[in-house]
């Protein structure tokens, strides 16, 4: 919810319409780079807080940790209780900048061409509105949420836990566009997304264009979305129609979504073949490490989030926990930094296997410091470990210990 | 979700912080009603649309119309398709002036009166938060909802769909407080609940307090939330701290929440005894007659919404469906006025029995004018009706040939 402090932060925001382009954060090692934008001149002023960016110019600011341009955290104090992340609050990670707000002038004109399938050919939104229909909530999540946990500091910006959210998607199953096509054509192992961004010129294509490839079995619940949270999607989250993978790592959620091509291999864009790959320590990015599709089993404490004041005594701890397409069977929680444990109550609405589920138990904290601790168990059996798996570029963490919330009770 | 024109209608605004506070426009006969705040002196100038009032003018206009300074409605093609209403899209209706932002500044110094309990008292937000926490999603409709279909043009804002919303609600249940405070004294029938709005002078407050009882059986789901989709929750609904009574009309579910008493009989103020009652035609408002209390069984189509071209062919029927606590079995889906009916199917997550559900169905509609309507059948057998129950205040309406759309395809 905006508050009117936000209102006025907005008015501020509106008089540098202009905002500086900033040179991309790369996300990690390997991922692309591009030339950033000239600045423009921007009038000598008092130090400010870092600004939304143009793009996004209308989330709440006092909710994010503005990194970059291209770069903005929700706050773990701001990342709220009640299952569904808002749109203003929502993380943003660009890799390359946001297509301009004209590409939503006519979203029903939005154009996507379909590889690989029996009857190959460009469809518009307008039309894919038309052959089915489906809605989905999931996790979103920056696969380097966590990296700023990593004491190597790898480079990339330093997410803790705020580059995720759950959102709910509507749109058309991608299955039922590619039977709409004729089925796909045999042996394609791949569903390969191309994002619709502008280039920069003067150097190969490959090294910066958005594409990804997940395996075909995606296609089980992959969609192609046009409404995040119950309004047409912003370009700040790939309006006017993403590529959604639920389960996958946000990499993989392909905005600007303007090819979908059922593929035999891999991409060969350096963002699939080099990028978001499991690095072992002191080695270089290759396409034989793991690339980052599934997210892992993961939960972590939102509140007392360590921010503000805190009475000793009773106390209500809240949290988040979901896996890549398991659902969440088991939380517990641990007030002396993992010694001991007691399980937490799963809260609200299910919002299904890919969506993150809320939980809350109550605790005595007294006057002191605590550390608090959440470890997550799916349906699969897979429990989140006390430790991260180390690589180069900050990958995937789900370590229970990096995610503690050290809180002073008074 | 905002987009940039939505940015640049907020700035617009920002240069009219001083908004207009216009009469209340009373809900329905018998509804309370508040003496007009002065209206400051507007400087000329072109005849302009209604504007958002200050305390909801982080709304996205256009997604709204703008009835009246206290009545918002969502406008049928902005509701969405994906379950959650944001909040920037969300009606408005409030029965006095909102409380001042000022009353956000120390959320958790919000304070609650509880009586009709074993040990009667007052609490403080912060301490209902570490008593117990649920989240719940919930149809947030006014009664008056599908007013603007009634032939006799009731007194009262002239609601067509878009008085309703589902959003997802965090807080304590209020079992779990009463529970703390040692349980129900004995003989209570009712939960009642207070608003803290400031009363206008002069009058008697029963006329103007928004107080309203709801059979204590309603204990079982209510809940008190500080939070709504993942925000604190805003004044224009209710923060610091509202009352919320799943599968209850909205009028039951009290904003600024001050007084929450257990009582032997229903509130003797005049927005519970004589407002929102079922008077039948010709009568006038009394006590005997039925209150809103519990929401009926409801559905409609929110695309095609009849706004915009619709291409002759293939379409998809989108729309909502909700009951006031039974859950949604069946939503069938007529192209041609009510003549002949075909099932939807029922898509997206299942927030709840107190959610609406999401229905989708294909259709073919070619060129040529056609009526769309929708039918709604809960699991407790409830079937939507094809008329509404004729009242002076128009309240309730769930008949499914008034929220027909006509769309005319080309």
């Amino acid at each position: 919810m905006s508050m009117p402090t936000d209102v006025r932060r907005r008015q501020l925001l509106a008089g540098s319409a202009a905002l500086v382009a900033a040179p991309l954060a790369g996300c990690a090692t390997g991922a692309p780079t591009a030339t950033a934008a000239p600045a423009p001149v921007v009038p000598p002023a008092a130090p400010a807080a870092p600004k939304l960016p143009a793009y996004a110019a209308w989330k709440d600011a006092d909710s994010l940790i503005i990194h970059s341009s291209s770069t903005l955290e929700t706050k773990r104090s701001s990342m709220g209780a009640s299952l569904v992340t808002p749109a203003e609050r929502l993380y943003v990670r660009n890799n390359l900048p946001a297509m301009p707000e004209s590409v939503l002038a006519d979203r029903d004109a939005w154009q996507v061409a379909f590889e690989g399938v029996a009857k190959p050919g460009t469809l518009t939104l307008a039309q894919l509105k038309t052959i089915d229909f489906i809605s989905v909530a999931t996790v979103l999540q920056c696969s380097g949420n966590g990296r700023g946990f990593f004491p190597h500091k790898p480079s990339g910006t330093p997410w803790k836990v705020g580059a995720a959210g759950c959102v709910i998607w509507a749109g058309v199953p991608l299955k039922s566009v590619i039977e709409r096509l004729g089925g796909a054509q045999g042996g394609m192992l791949y569903i390969t997304g191309t994002g619709g961004e502008k280039l920069p010129e003067g150097v190969d294509p490959l090294s910066v264009v958005v594409e990804r490839s997940v395996p075909i079995a995606a296609l089980q619940d992959a969609m192609l979305a046009w409404e995040m949270n119950g309004a047409p999607l912003s370009v700040a989250h790939g309006g006017p129609l993403r590529l959604v993978v639920p389960g996958y790592q946000g990499v993989n959620n392909i905005k600007y979504v303007k090819r979908i091509a059922l593929t035999p291999s891999e991409s060969k864009a350096k963002i699939m073949s080099h990028g978001y790959r499991m690095t072992p320590m002191g080695q270089k990015a290759e396409p034989s490490q793991a690339s980052v599709l599934l997210m892992n089993v993961k939960s972590w404490i939102n509140t007392p989030s360590g921010d503000g004041k805190l009475a000793a005594g009773p106390a209500q701890i809240l949290g988040v926990a979901f896996s890549g397409g398991s659902p969440i069977k088991r939380v517990e929680v641990s007030t002396d930094g993992g010694k001991t444990w007691r399980d937490a109550k799963l809260v609200g609405p299910d919002l299904g296997p890919f969506a993150w589920r809320q939980f809350a138990i109550q605790a005595n904290l007294p006057a002191g410091t605590h550390t608090l601790v959440s470890r997550a168990t799916d349906a699969a059996g897979q429990v989140q470990p006390q430790q991260r798996e180390e690589n180069v570029s900050g990958y995937g963490n789900n370590s229970w210990a990096d995610h503690a919330v050290t809180v002073v009770a008074a």
